[in-house]
């Protein structure tokens, strides 16, 4: 496996209380740097001191946007290793996110590699108290200074992390959410399979307005015929329907979520009925309201699940099992974290031992 | 009028070659900065040389694109003074994407303020020689050391200018265009109508795919039908079908750009009709082909006016007016750079004197 030349950090920082944990505040002591250039490559990967990044006010990036990311963790299991989860995954996807961008595609064995090494280095970061972890944010910018409208020439890939508390600090509480029929995340042709910063960017607006009339997160809508449901804020979304768990099918607006991938081979593999296909506004809240809908909830690496106890769409409000986690949002939560933390077996080979 | 402080640079660059100006590559001696903290606002508005930005791995301009940006140029005119066209438009019009951003307005008059003095300061940057210019880009960044998806907290407001040379240097060849069925560039809901970066992401691919295969641009159709056209490259566009000038109405899709509203107020001044509205490729395409289609064209900053000669749309090809400019583009293109440059009078009141 590929070695990276590491420059220490100077002095290390003293480590957070794992109680104060904010998600995305706190960052470690080292980062992974890796430039492309054209005609050359992506060369000189290194881990080296965390510090800023100095570029060009003409930085491709800070105009156009030309920009990917991943967001995973490493896990501290009983018996003090440290381990991954489906590490390559996101590793798969950056280079998908950079194909649609423009961006040269990573070498996927030694981004691997690399995601490893920084953890390694920073293996005391990683936390122990239960929930916690250390999330690992690779991602790649443009850099080349020019103002033209095109794909740049040079890049940095950069892989930082940071200590996070436990999601769910007291108990899982199901959250509020809404439709949202004004602003758009995503479109066929659109670049919303991948994570650019530029979907991200486009949501905060609804996030925003949902939070200030007391809603956690919007339900988005497809931007063709605004009637389709795509995702929860920026997690993928389940629905359990009838004995059959639903989700938006990858039509190419909504991101192939590996937890999302992760629940439905769970689900298959204990029986539960899972149909990825398309599925209206209407046919939810018809569901829900016809006392079919039996559970709902979101999934995304942050909350690994997060179950939905209140839903509106305009005028229409209904609420999902009286508001509390469903057994099989309780299920798949207990054996996802488990299976990531170590305190469960993983028949399927997903977790990476460091 | 605001005065901002101005740090010199300790050692100025020499000019550049006139002849050899490339686009977005060379940039002046100084820059302009003023920072955004929340509950301060802007403050600290200054002229500093021109010098790489460093900001934190996690600033949230990396991973989530909270980032606009705009486009106007300074003129040399004939009697050795300097000139901006319509500036308040891209002040108003950064303040319209930085609301769909969740970005601080900023202050309308200030800003104008600080684009006037940085030219000021930049004067021996205004190049003379016919065609070229002092191009000004001013842009805001997120810079909030944080992975969370929200607004950010922190801002920097920049503005950098860098001499252009002519852009038609070899007189005006009418481009090849094709009608993009793939990719997409913005749906109604989404962020169409700023210039955020993620727009100009989103449109790389398309872009260069048309280059590979000999075209200068794509044609852009809406995301919702795929058959309504919205613009060219990062270009308006406007056709003249059987003497009527039709661009595509501002749908919340198409960037309200400033010198399709300088085209549009200009052809109605001359009697000439124009029609904002949908128009399909369809409806194109069946105009060329029956003799209709006059004369088509991109507006933008850069290029002013920018004459199509030959469209593509799978296997349709069309070619406009012979390949060669039509009268009406020529003489917008004619008038409005006579404006700019401060050649031909200007009725309209449109450019500012510095």
């Amino acid at each position: 496996m590929k070695e990276y030349p590491v420059q220490r950090a100077a002095a290390l920082k003293p480590l957070p209380d794992p109680d104060m944990l904010v998600f995305g505040k706190t960052f470690t002591d080292h980062m992974f740097l890796m430039d492309y250039t054209a005609g050359q490559g992506w060369h000189d990967g290194r881990i080296v001191p965390y510090a800023p990044l100095a570029l060009e006010p003409s930085a491709m990036v800070f105009h156009y946007a030309q920009e990917v990311f991943e967001g995973l963790k490493a896990y501290r299991s009983p018996d003090g290793g440290v381990q991954l989860f489906r590490p390559m995954e996101n590793v798969r996807r950056i280079n998908s996110s950079c194909e649609r961008m423009c961006i040269p595609q990573l070498p996927e064995e030694d981004t691997l590699a690399a995601i490893e090494q920084l953890v390694r280095v920073e293996e005391r970061w990683v936390p122990a108290k239960p929930g916690t972890s250390l999330y690992i944010r690779p991602f790649v910018i443009a850099t080349t200074p020019s103002l033209g409208v095109h794909a740049a020439h040079d890049y940095i890939f950069c892989i930082i992390t940071c200590p996070v508390g436990a999601y769910y600090k007291e108990g899982i509480n199901p959250v509020r959410i809404y439709v949202e029929n004004q602003d758009v995340r995503a479109v066929r042709g659109g670049t919303g399979y991948t994570k650019c910063g530029g979907n991200y960017a486009a949501s905060i607006r609804a996030g925003e307005r949902a939070e200030e009339q007391g809603y956690a997160q919007v339900l988005w809508l497809d931007g063709v015929h605004r009637r389709y449901i795509e995702e929860v804020g920026s997690m993928n979304v389940l629905f359990k329907i009838g004995g059959t768990v639903i989700t938006p099918a990858l039509t190419g607006s909504v991101l192939p979520g590996i937890t999302r991938k992760s629940c439905i081979e769970l689900l298959k593999s204990w029986g539960v009925p899972v149909e990825e296909r398309l599925i209206t506004a209407e046919e939810l809240f018809d569901a829900a309201e016809a006392g079919r809908l039996e559970e709902a909830f979101g999934s995304g690496t942050a909350a690994v699940v997060s179950p939905i106890g209140e839903m509106g769409w305009g005028e229409r409000h209904v609420t999902v099992n009286g508001g509390q986690i469903g057994a099989l949002t309780r299920k798949l939560y207990d054996t996802l974290t488990g299976i990531q933390w170590g305190t469960v077996s993983d028949p399927f080979g997903w977790t990476l031992k460091l």
